[in-house]
């Protein structure tokens, strides 16, 4: 099948003459064709049908002006990926696009007479000469990329000091979550696409969907919560406390300042099962609380409110119940915008009357505890409405639990909290910080910070039976704890380690490797945490230097007097103290400071 | 824009006239039809392009004879979803088909006529009808699925117990990784797919791509390794020493028994950096070895061997250099074909001639420690290669510093050992269990659990200017571990707890939630991992058993009598002994109760 080395060497040589007789003609015809150009649509259809962007990873200003030169006037039928990539590039704004590389255009954005080129010609005869050569010697690497380098839009890589930082936040919220008795589950990153159908609402359209290769339709999860549901209903569960820490994918437009993107963590704590009313709930809001004491995040205020209280008050205030969803989520927005802004919204877009919106306007205006409750329970509109009364006993319970939990002075009951999600069917809450936070000389207000309620209808949709399974649960907003930390620690409010080495073992002279190497080894075998240099004569300030940027706190020190007295130095990073320990005690003294080390480090940060 | 309620109604009952009317027809016209039917072929499409199989979530017995019915006269063309589905049903061994269930064929598959029936008029018409419904209450849930729900083929959902089982796994492997200073990181689940291409050679056709919905094209990650790379190029990072532990992507076929997913973690530790000769190499066989001593899974061993050493003992024996990386990839099966096997394909598939893949053989089958180096040095053939002088003077220095480490027992070089990725560069390795392991009366052979190598050129792709960043690295098969583990716990050789409760409030009577609550809380507060039934008034039974299945050691239980004298009964589930405790003294009573059976766990297992 393969032709022989030497055929192969011949035709190589006639196929590289060729390309360079292309190459002359083109040269010399070039300045012949100036006028009446135009880019080449087939080349560049090509072009984006293997590259995200013009220059390749990266969008840049050449994107931004190819698309100006071409307008709207393209055959979006026959060049579906010009089609993908101009909708795409229109998605950037002002800012966005004055923030783009300039880098030069490539070769697929010179401009043509016609259709088939010269270039063109060069081109095909090339692919034709490497291909060749492919079969003359097995393939290198595929080469250097000529384009900058990133990451998928709406995402990030986490570097070390950011995943020191979210394994901090994480291991603290594991522990309350499993001092509650949680169980660990996780699911596939993708679904078929029919789990996640329906599900969502108008967000349905955030859904990432696989490329269909042949096989099953997936899609990307879109939240825990679902994956959940499906879990319980497949596996025929029904009872189940458990956590779940993994990634969600939307394809909104990601604010990465503000820490929002398209990749991001979910933490999930809920608790399924038929249980007695509002026990499971009231935990779910201890856990919370623990959760944002361990964090140390600020104060806060935990709002609670009940769906069939919302749906009673509607009801009451004259909304006809086809309304009340979307009444609902016109009553989420009271927490960034005032009450008149919403009042119009609700007359002008939703068309609630003007009367039934100010007897809204009332309610939602209150919030309190338990008097607030007794005091609603009497009102002489709710008091009739039967969903109302529902809604209410079971915030007066939910109180009652947490007083007893011992948390009643941390929630606020809240007309005003309506939570967007349809899925709802209970109790609701929320957590606020109530101070902003100061990262550098900056206040920064934060918000929502974990929010959830309970969801009673949500498994049956995926029973054949219908058959239900109640479900309460919290989601802990870990990205905007994420963000904030990683701001105080660009602000040099907070410092982290990202590795957590106790000992480096230095030398002071030449040729000591292999005693650092067996130093290293009997330390390791300790189960001390060790590093050394990988380089065979490293420069004793480098080895310090190290040991300084990376926080390790001891280094051991060779040197020839020493080792032949059978002794080596210990030399504490910090005070720069050096002291002679034997070298057949060096494990036991080591271990010794590193436990002197961490007591200090517990009572220092106490 | 909306109707008014009325003359929605009114619509509706005209609509369900004509729908109820249709239905008539259609049952008195269905004797007369019952010959020269045939599969209503748009319908069936239109219903694959929503769903993956006819039954929805799952394959069953319909696809399968469908398939069989249908034979491949299909204009696939104009039959995309049908296309895909027939290609996809087609994967399927005859083994797993017997595993299929059988559900009752859907109305899809019902035959017809010709195009139009009175059945997609029907369907037409039922379809208004419930448009029209909506419009006239809010949008309910979307109903109950009706078919079986699944996770996506080759995928899996974790369990608790699974999850406890990986948990405590990659629990002691970070350990390993953190005494060793290593830093973690992570990355997108996708990437730009141009940064995968031309990295896996063949094996590309196995990455899962995303659809195109509009800007970037994407791909899931198929490995860390190149994540790694692009990371490193990215962030012109010239040293990192990290781990980075996440699930990876692949399109194959999962033989899921054998802990072959399609979705599955890899457990990577790597270090870039330009440092002396086999130093951080050494290091990487260190880690293995401390990794697979903490797993206690069994005695192994580690092969190494040198790509160098490879190259050149191929061109010694009078291999053409083109044939390399060909002739590696067909040593790499001697692990599990025999010498002659490989020989044959060596010479009929290979094109090597008979004398050199003796010659080859001659080499293969030799392994040892440093004297075979020494020996090998003096080597006729190989002495005058410079690659394989290279190479074995590369595992002479490997081998010296692995003894400073005290590892040279776990050591094997081996010259069979080739490994199939293209990229590695140098020393190559790969640990082996030496026995099988018993899981329950059943010996399983469990093969490579480790592997990885150097590999100096990756990073370059990646980079503009070529810049190299030399790396060694190695990769933990943890699915591998997972799967042994979760086996022995099938077969009862081993248990798992899957939450850490150490105490459980129960009463004996009822009316006590409201007491076991405010016990609950102090416990909480005082960092005592903590539960208590979400009932009311739950059966003293029913508590004892949930301490017994879910292994919680210790149970407070109250009584109206104890608690009237200031006091408690503290149960130990095992013993079932209790003991009564003052109430003000339960909290400090329980941390020295916990701490002691933590003490005795501790010996227990040692």
């Amino acid at each position: 099948m393969a032709d022989t080395q030497e055929s192969l060497l011949l035709k190589i040589k006639e196929q590289g003459d060729l390309v360079r007789k292309l190459k002359a003609a083109k040269e010399s015809s070039e300045k012949a064709k100036k006028n009446n150009l135009q880019y080449n649509l087939p080349e560049i259809e090509k072009h984006l049908r293997d590259y995200s962007y013009i220059c390749g990873y990266t969008p840049s200003y050449c994107d931004i002006e190819l698309r100006n030169d071409l307008g709207k006037n393209i055959d979006f039928e026959k060049y579906k990926s010009i089609k993908r990539w101009w909708y795409h590039m229109g998605s950037f704004s002002d800012f966005e696009i004055s923030l783009l590389p300039r880098l030069s255009p490539p070769k697929v954005l010179e401009k043509v007479k016609d259709g088939t080129t010269i270039d063109q010609q060069i081109q095909e005869e090339v692919a034709k000469l490497l291909a060749l050569k492919s079969q003359l010697a097995p393939a290198e690497d595929a080469g250097p990329q000529k384009f900058t380098l990133k990451t998928p839009k709406g995402t990030r890589d986490y570097n070390p000091q950011q995943m020191s930082i979210r394994n901090g936040v994480l291991q603290k919220i594991i522990a309350v979550f499993k001092r509650h008795g949680a169980e660990c589950i996780d699911t596939p990153v993708f679904e078929l696409k029919e789990v996640l159908t329906g599900k969502y609402g108008e967000d349905s359209k955030l859904i990432y969907d696989l490329k269909d290769q042949g096989g099953e339709i997936l899609s990307l999860r879109y939240d825990l919560t679902v994956p959940l549901a499906r879990y319980l209903a497949m596996n025929k569960i029904n009872t189940l406390k458990r956590y779940h820490i993994a990634k969600v994918y939307r394809r909104d437009n990601p604010a990465m300042t503000r820490g929002r993107y398209r990749e991001f963590y979910q933490c999930d704590f809920d608790i399924a099962g038929q249980y007695d009313p509002m026990v499971p709930d009231a935990e779910c809001l201890k856990v919370v609380t623990e959760i944002l004491d361990a964090l140390e995040i600020g104060s806060y205020v935990l709002k609670v409110n009940h769906r069939r209280l919302l749906d009673g008050m509607f009801e009451a205030c004259g909304v006809p119940a086809d309304k009340f969803r979307t009444t609902c989520s016109t009553v989420d927005k009271l927490d960034k915008s005032p009450w008149e802004e919403v009042r119009t919204e609700m007359i002008n877009e939703k068309g609630i009357s003007p009367d039934a919106a100010d007897r809204i306007g009332e309610y939602v205006r209150l919030n309190g505890g338990v008097e607030l409750a007794d005091k609603l329970l009497t009102d002489e509109k709710l008091s009739k409405t039967k969903a109302a009364v529902e809604g209410l006993q079971g915030i007066k319970l939910l109180l009652e639990y947490c007083s007893l939990f011992g948390i009643q002075d941390k929630i606020l009951f809240d007309l005003s909290l309506a939570r967007g999600l349809d899925y709802y069917t209970g109790v609701i809450y929320e957590a606020v910080l109530t101070q902003p936070i100061k990262i550098g000389n900056e206040d920064q207000t934060v918000g929502s910070i974990a929010g959830g309620g309970r969801y009673d209808n949500l498994v049956g949709m995926f029973d054949s039976k219908h058959k239900q399974v109640p479900c309460v649960g919290v989601s802990i907003g870990v990205e905007r704890i994420f963000s904030v930390l990683e701001a105080k620690l660009a602000a040099g409010d907070i410092t982290v380690r990202t590795s957590e080495v106790d000992v480096y073992v230095a030398s002071a002279q030449k040729n000591f490797l292999e005693e650092r190497m067996k130093i290293c080894a009997e330390l390791w075998n300790a189960g001390i945490k060790t590093e050394q240099s990988y380089k065979k004569n490293p420069k004793m300030l480098n080895q310090l230097q190290h040991c300084e940027e990376n926080g390790i706190p001891l280094a051991v020190v060779l040197g020839e007097s020493e080792l032949k007295r059978g002794v080596v130095k210990v030399r504490n990073i910090t005070t720069r103290q050096e002291d002679e320990v034997p070298r057949d005690k060096l494990v036991e003294d080591l271990k010794t400071r590193i436990a002197a080390l961490s007591v200090k480090e517990l009572n220092g940060s106490a």
